[in-house]
């Protein structure tokens, strides 16, 4: 693979942001490529075929809009599941995980499948969280009302005495603090953009691609800088600010794009 | 207009059913055709021309999957900004009128248009309240946590005495309890969908239709009942499974349709 490729993300909307965080964290060399579906978030209530044919969109959209990517035949993809199950696996001691996620995902048992698929015995509890992402995209993550609602969600999963925590959904890394306080400090929060971040990285090393800064001249990069493009395919301005919330700075580089009903792309 | 022509209702989701539901409560002898957009749910945080788009093309499937409203040339349409902001004019006795409202609607400015338009002297505070669409669908309309989140959301129209509110969002009649304790007694609530199916009748009536009961034979007709009917464009079980919160039953007659991107329609 070329080291001049980005790296591309895509999400419904804001949430997928706490992914590229973590992954600007991990690989500060990397650019990276966000699409947010901002037209049809949340997916999170959406039926599985509608957002599997989103995804199918989506990542179309980014691999035609990135020529150095069309060209490239090994396009490697990474979801977000399969990478929080393995380390939620990883660091249960007495394999009682909880997961939290949007409606969606709990009802597609992906997560429970995923972890099932890793270890035989196993008790897993899933809770769907919904108010979490509007708390998050409100920025009240650090309220009395978000800790009240953590209460209420969480009462079951503290009932049950999990050790591990899934925090299933992009948006709800926002809310970890709350969470934690919650669950209290002997359970472990595993947040999936970080574990993706951390298999992204290793994906990378056995292309032996990693440490080959994808800028000639050192720099240090920050979030949200002109070398990552942002796209949006609705309400750009409100995706901008919740980026600043959640991020920290809003995107220098953010475009509304179309991702359906086109063979050829309008923009990039 | 031919009295067997059933009234058509769009929303985004489920939050119209609150406009549904007071149609209803005043029109017990009509039909309805409900039309949830729900694969493109919410609205409230898209951009206008996108929602616009939306609109066009919902109210294009409800027209075109009646063939009787095809035909028929006077198709009349009533959004419900206008009768809420005509309302809140008419029961404000000083004039000072809160509007709350998701993100959309607010910036839109649609409702300080619409009531300026009617009065000289107003003053309109205006705020979005996005978690409230969240704990109306999740149930939690009579929490502490509801109470305490319309406190934080409410604070400001309080402080500006205002005597009159408007209830902008499909969804916030849900939360119509907690919001009047919050806002207390003298504040007067404008119920958009009560205020859209007075004009409704108002409407009917100038065109000799009221009073002329769909059944020639007597029924009660209940919400939800096998006259009505409701489609949804994805997740039909859970719009099922909400509308039974926010309205007492779930639709016997539900079904899931595309409404872009055919020039025939596969259903009805």
């Amino acid at each position: 693979m070329n080291s001049n490729l980005p790296i591309g993300i895509f999400d419904s909307g804001v949430g997928g942001l706490t992914v590229y965080r973590a992954l600007h964290e991990r690989l500060p060399d990397e650019r990276f490529v966000y699409l947010g579906d901002t037209a049809r978030v949340p997916y999170g209530t959406k039926s599985l075929a509608t957002v599997e044919r989103y995804a199918i969109e989506n990542a179309r959209f980014l691999a035609l809009a990135l020529p150095a990517i069309r060209r490239a035949v090994n396009l490697e993809v990474i979801g977000v599941i399969e990478p929080g199950a393995r380390t939620a696996v990883e660091v249960s001691s007495e394999k009682r995980i909880g997961v939290i996620a949007t409606e969606a995902t709990v009802q597609s048992g992906a997560y429970r499948e995923a972890i099932s698929d890793l270890v035989n015995e196993v008790t897993i509890i899933e809770r769907a969280c919904p108010l979490f992402v509007a708390l998050a995209e409100e920025g009240w993550a650090e309220t009395e009302v978000a800790r009240e609602v953590a209460s209420e969600y969480l009462s079951e999963m503290k009932d049950s005495s999990i050790d591990t925590l899934v925090l299933g959904c992009t948006h709800y890394p926002i809310l970890r603090g709350v969470i934690q306080e919650v669950v209290g400090p002997n359970v472990r929060l595993i947040d999936s953009g970080e574990a993706t971040a951390r298999d992204c990285e290793l994906l990378l090393q056995t292309k032996s691609r990693a440490h080959e800064p994808v800028l000639e001249i050192a720099r240090e990069r920050r979030l949200c800088d002109d070398l990552d493009h942002f796209y949006v395919t609705d309400a750009a301005e409100r995706f901008s600010r919740v980026a600043e919330r959640f991020l920290g700075s809003a995107p220098s580089r953010l475009e509304a794009v179309e991702v359906w009903g086109h063979d050829e792309l309008r923009a990039y």
